[in-house]
Parts: C-alpha cells; structure tokens; sequence
C-alpha cells in the first residue's frame, strides 16, 4: 500500500511540475525522525538520517541523493531511477546530481502561509545555499509551495481510501462512546475509555492524544483544545467529542454531539436544538459553496453569514481544512481573510480535495454544539465521506 | 512528571542564557502536530495550532504568546508568567511582548550543525523578519544552537529517571527476545514478536517502527538502517538486535548480539568471540577517554583507532550519540570529523549528558557483530545506564 502510494503521488508530482512549470522539485531534509518535512511521508515514506535530497523532476526521472545507511529503504520504493548513496558528505553528489537536470528553476520547501510547504529549516535552507554557492542553481530557487499544496491537497485514489477507512474506525467508536457513557462520567474518563480502545486497536492519533479526543461536558468545559479535565457530564446538558485517528498513516477528524435528557424529557429543550438546527444549517451553507474554483475564503462565509445571520456570534476559526496524512494538512483552508490565515483562504477549491466542515456555537449553561464533517470535492460537487450528523443524539440516563 | 520537567528544563534555560550572555531566547512555531520544533517539548510540552511564541528570558520571567484556543494548556505548566492569548494575528502581541524585554540580544532555533536546534523553519524565519521589520530586534537575531545544545544535553534528575526507566524496559525486552528466538525464524517474525510486546505495554518507539527493532540475522541481512526482512536466523551465525523504545517521552538504544550455537558446539568460534572482544574493547577505549571536557571526536577516535589497530576496518558513522527526548538527541556527537558531522564533533562533552556508545564489526559467513551501550557523563567519569553487555549470549537451539 505505502509502496504504491508513494508511486502514484509521485506520478501526480511529475505532472503538476509540469503544470506550474518547474523543473526540479528538491527536498532536503536530515534526521527526519527528529525535524520530519511534511512532504517526506508523500514522497518517499521512509525517514533519513544524514543530509538527504530528493529530487523530483518534470521529467519523470527522479533521484535520491542519501546517506549509504538509508540507501537500502530508498530503492525498495522502486521510485526513484537514481539512488546515490555517500559516505562522509552530501556536497559533490547533490551538486552533481542537480547539475544533471540543468534546471532553470529549482523549487525547495519554504512557505510563510502553509506549514506543510515549510518543511526546510532555516538551517538547512542556509546549508543549501553554501553547497549551491559558485553554481548557477543558488540563483535559481523557488518556492515549492504551490506544488506542495496541489500535490498534498489533490488525493489520489489510495489516499480517498485510506481516509473513509479512518473516517468508519472513528465511527464505529462514537457509537462505542454512546453505549459507554453515563451521567456522573467525567472528560478525563471518557477521554480514557477511548485511549483504552485506540490502543487495543493499534491506532495512532491525528493529533496528540493530550487533546485527542477533546471531550466538551456542559458548560464549564473550556472550549478549544483543551486537555480533557474533571467536569462532570450531567443530565440537561450537552456532551461533544472531537475525535481523530490515524490509521495506516491517514486521518479522521469528526465531532459528534449528543444531549443528556433530563428527568422526565424525551427530547432536548427547543434552546439545544435550535442551536443543532443553526449549526447543522450553517455546514448545509457552507457546503453549498464547496465547488471547484471557489476560493476557500467564500466558502467560509456562508457558514459564518449563516451562523451570525441567526444571531449567534461568529466562531472563532476557520470553518474548514485539509484532511489527509495529517489533520490539518496544509493549504487550502476555508477560513476568514484574518491575518492569521494570509494567503491560505485565497487559494481556490480543487477536485480531490478532503475537507472537514465544523463549527460551533454555545448554548447558554447547556454547553458547547459543534459538528464536523469530512467531506470529498467532486468535479459536480461534494461527497460526504463521513455519515452526516442530522439529528442530535441522545444520551438517555 | 511532564509539568515538573517543563519546570526544571526552564529553570536550567535560564542559568544557561546568563552562561552565554543572550538576553531572550524565542521558540517561533505553528501546527506543531505537523512540524515540531524539536526544542517544544523541553520548554512547553504542548502543541500549538497558530503561530506560537515561547520567550524564555535571563531574568527567568517568561512569555508565551499563543492563540487564543491553545492558551489554557499553556497556563496550566505554571511555567510563563505571562501567557498572552491572540485571536486574529500574532504581529502586535508578539512585538510588544519582545519589547517588554528590550532584549540586545534574541536568539532564534537554527544551526546548520545541530539539527535538535535546527527548528526554526525558513518559511517561519521569513515572518518572523517581517513581524519585527522597523524593530531594533531584526537586527539583533542569533542563532540559539549553544543554548540548545546546553539545555538539551545537560540532562536534568527527571530526565535521567525516565532515560533509565526506558532502558530498564529494553533491556527486559532483549531477555524475553532470548526466550522467544529459534533458528528457523526470520527478521520479520522475530520484529513482529517485539512490535506486540511494545504495542502490549503502551510504549512508543525511539526511532520509526519500520527499522525498530533493527534485526540482522547472519551475514545476508543488509547492515544499517535496514527494515527486518525475510532473512533466516540460522545455527552457526550471529543474531543481533538494536533497539530503542520511547517510555514517557525518554527514549533508550541499546544494542545486543547473540551468537546461534551450530550442533556439537559449546561455545561461539573464536572467529565470533574475537569479534565481540575487539567490538567491547573498543567501546571500553572510548568510554576511557570520555570525561567532561574532551572534544566528541576525541573519543570517537580512540574507539575507531582500537578497531583499525586490531586489523578491522574502521565503522563509517560516528561512535556515539546523545540519548533524550529522541534517539538522536542534538550535539554533542562522538564522530569523527568528516563533513557531515561539521561542528558538532568539535563541541566538548558535558556533565549530565547521556552518550550512546556504539560499533559494529563484520564477521565473514557469520554476521554482524555490533554492540550499543547508554551511559551519563558525571564529575568523574562514566555511569552505565544499561547492564553493559560483556559476554556474548548464546541461541541454543
């Protein structure tokens, strides 16, 4: 599977060199295990020790320039033509290997909107320069970024896989969650109960288990991404879990709520359902914009416009992101022209994309109502990997 | 244990920036799930999702600016006496947060020699420059590579306990490896069997689970980095294991030879048995020569001069390296001075550090024979953390 993925991302990368005409795409990276470049995982799957390079071409010709102790790892992706592996250090093979290409434009992983375009170290960036000094390709680089974003944000048929498998695992566990918990339960406990089953399970997590899942209990519960602590879930108040796993390397990331009926109820108070209805709605709206070409930010403002257009206050975050191999996997984002998101919201929607849809308002001593959902963009429009939340559901005492 | 490490690494961060006279030093991050600054977990310990400011002064009054989702985990180290939450951008908060200290000195993480203090990416370098553009502070950025190296190397009395504590459980690892090997087996089974034992305790590993455990059976299966392939453990040859497991964030690598007794035979040939006295030897020459000041390739040579003296060429990585956080723990290196290990060969060992020590020999139609110890640099000399292998161990069939 790792094998064959790694194949077909470098196949799509092959093309869109082609399409942003650039010659050479390099990545240089060292001690991946400590300093990882998020590309690496696309490209290659294997971690490095020495100075290594990776260099894509438009060609579809491409060479790996590594460490004579990770050479073996290397070949046996049958990816790249050229393996060069060295022993004392990268200089004369990487300016060799480079000059082969003759490229007129050397693209390298630096990126101020988009972390996972800015996978080169400062360091490593100044290393790059002194082995290029005196060769015509120090004059020569770019940035990879808008390779890095249509590579890592174009999923390719493998990568959809991976993802539904992640997004049914994540499911089957709220379900397991609903079965499991009880009024009088704390976050830390149900936190707990889900570490408890990932582990026997062997999964990873999308993101750090400290906050993974973020479980919200009425209304004292910090929102954001707070580490589950010792608020107590009580019966008339609302329960929420955002809850991503890693499985084979790809992630999930859904938020699901449920209401804790109160003695004598059958249903939530018309307060907690009207605030489901608005959030539900708000996702509906902005999914309606979800179309190819569309720049991330508009999408984000038709939740927004949906959410303050319904007299709740805006949220604070942007109302989606890029899913794949991490759980906020680079640009694009739909998000608002804040500062914070410069640049990353104007980039347009692209077919094979992954988003989640989320946001949340709160509900006055009720607590938190947020919903998230991961969702493909198809050439005539959306499909929704995850099942849709549509209704709220009930935690019945 | 993590709150009191944060503690303890921020009181020691602040002594080692009077040491070298820097008034501020500034972790500079974002989405820190997808690319960490290896230096965060040393003085925060939490992951952030907008751009992120760690200020650690001289004055021992520290700062953190974060967004606003990610501040409460932050006020809960009890570490930065001032955690300044943003919602839109970082820009204001962040220069004025700077301004407060007035700092003539502001050290930034990047080293073209230290890859632990390398995790300053360029693309975040950039903004940063642009953030402090009209500040007196761009003209006064340095890189934070000593200090980085010192607070990293220098272990603190936590560190140490947890570094112990992941030895202790891989070395109970290699004793139930003991009990499971048989002649038959393949590189594959006998990883599989360590993967459930880890996956079993809930511990994480060193270095990535691809090539952890390394297992090399016999002279077929390739030297390094390799991932455990279908290479057979058979009588007559040598079976040898590296291994490194993370247990509470601390990690351990040790490395462990047996040798497949053949029938009719009592002991290992003396081919086998001269191998592993040159390799111990060897690793004895080094610790010998390692004592607080020496510069690492001081060491390294006297390892590799004794391996060369004795007739066997001379290994081609360095002899050892430090043991924390990760496998590979930043400078100080024990290597030799190639290329490669520019820089941080020269530095000088410390007290408090935690030194892999290191080599492997080949032994012709039998295998590799290669050993790994982890011992600290005290006042005086050397303390093992692992039971130092002396003798060969034995596969009986």
């Amino acid at each position: 599977m790792q094998k064959q993925l790694i194949q077909e991302k470098l196949a799509q990368a092959t093309q869109i060199l082609d399409e942003f005409d650039t010659d050479l795409w390099l990545t240089f990276v060292r001690e991946s295990a400590l300093q990882a470049d998020p590309v690496l995982g696309l490209i290659a799957g294997v971690d490095v020790t020495w100075h290594s390079a990776f260099l894509v071409s438009r060609s579809g010709q491409h060479t790996a320039v590594v460490g004579h102790f990770d050479a073996p790892n290397v070949q046996e992706l049958d990816a790249y033509s050229r393996v060069i592996d060295y022993h004392e250090g990268i200089g004369d093979a990487l300016r060799q290997a480079i000059a082969q290409y003759n490229p007129q434009t050397l693209a390298i992983n630096y990126s101020e909107s988009d972390v996972a375009a800015d996978g080169l170290t400062h360091g490593m960036y100044l290393t790059l320069l002194r082995q290029l000094q005196g060769t015509p390709y120090a004059e020569r680089l770019v940035s990879a970024e808008h390779i890095i974003a249509a590579l890592r944000g174009r999923k390719s048929e493998t990568e959809v896989t991976l993802v539904r498998q992640a997004i049914r695992t994540t499911e089957q566990l709220f379900d397991e969650v609903e079965q499991f918990v009880k009024p009088g339960m704390t976050q830390r406990q149900i936190a707990a109960f889900v570490h408890g089953r990932i582990a026997e399970l062997g999964l990873d997590y999308a993101w750090p288990k400290a906050f993974n899942p973020i479980v919200t209990c009425g209304p004292e519960s910090a929102v954001g991404h707070a580490v589950p602590g010792d608020a107590v879930l009580q019966k008339g108040h609302t329960l929420h879990l955002d809850l991503g796993v890693k499985q084979d390397e790809y992630c999930s990331d859904i938020q699901r709520m449920w209401y804790v009926l109160d003695d004598g109820e059958t249903e939530a108070p018309l307060v907690v359902q009207r605030a489901f209805d608005v959030v539900y709605g708000a996702i509906k709206a902005g999914e309606s914009l979800l179309t190819p070409g569309t720049p991330g930010w508009q999408v984000d403002e038709a939740a927004r416009d949906f959410i303050v257009d319904n007299g709740y206050p805006e949220y604070m975050h942007a109302f989606g992101h890029l899913l794949g191999r991490s759980a906020h996997d680079g640009a694009t984002v739909l998000g608002p022209q804040w500062e914070r998101y410069a640049g990353i919201c104007e980039l347009p929607v692209e077919v094979g994309n992954i988003f989640t849809l989320e946001l949340h308002v709160i509900v006055p001593e009720r607590g938190i109502m947020s919903l998230e959902e991961d969702v493909l963009v198809t050439e005539t429009g959306v499909e929704y990997l995850s099942v849709p939340q549509t209704k709220l559901r009930y935690i019945r005492p």
